[in-house]
């Protein structure tokens, strides 16, 4: 375990020294209830394997980890039941990452739930700035 | 190809018949750009094969989409370059899905790009409520 994961609050609660309401774990993932939801429902998917954030992770966790969170929103919908659902990864702190500890937030919607959409759309750029940043992401 | 696909403005744009700006594309994803960018780089990628949503995506497809904006949102980072990336899905009119082809945003950050969480932490309930959802995700 290197230093980070050491200090890692969710690989603590992994090993169980800080206690949290798990939903369900496998050999790669573990599932567990955000302790400040957005919505009722809100659960975090982590892979057990420490790693920062998706730039880092491998891809067998980062595709462990999408399935197990696929169905843990088909439950959300069917059981709570949600009217929706979002998958939200944050990859940085500029990106609202506060545990560097890589998390996909599986987010249960409901009707009159009242979330904003976070950007406002045309916000990015006209035409020029799109093909522009196409061109970049083209690498 | 079903009645949904033939009226999919997602599969027109694979298919050529309406313009996108395309980033990438291989045999099973289409990499383009959001036409209306909530920041400067947001792109979408979408798995080739029509389908709904979230609840309706095979394991395969959800792979390569993920594995894909895995590959996307590096990309911002180094060559836009961005601060951090959000993942996000949005399954169901509830949770902002406008168009029902499976996509899956890839949204650079920026530090000073001044978009707001989408969800207010703890109004998801307290922690009987937290408690009770758990138990419903558990099936
Ligand atoms: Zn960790
Ligand atoms: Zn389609």
């Amino acid at each position: 375990m290197n230093a980070e994961a050491a200090d890692c609050i969710f690989c603590k609660i992994i090993a169980g020294e800080i206690p949290s309401t798990k939903v369900s774990e496998d050999e790669d993932t573990y599932v567990f209830m955000d302790i400040n939801p957005g919505t009722r429902g809100h659960a975090l998917v982590i892979p057990k394997r420490h790693t920062t954030d998706l730039t880092t992770i491998g891809p067998a966790d980062l595709t462990s980890v999408v399935l197990k969170a696929q169905e843990i929103a088909k439950r959300a919908l069917s059981s709570l039941p949600a009217d929706g659902v979002n998958l939200i990864n944050c990859c940085g702190a500029a990106a609202w990452q506060t545990v560097f500890h890589f998390h996909l937030h599986v987010v249960p919607r409901y009707a009159e739930d009242g979330l904003a959409v976070p950007w406002k759309p045309g916000q990015g750029g006209d035409a020029e700035v799109i093909a522009a940043a196409a061109e970049a992401l083209r690498g």
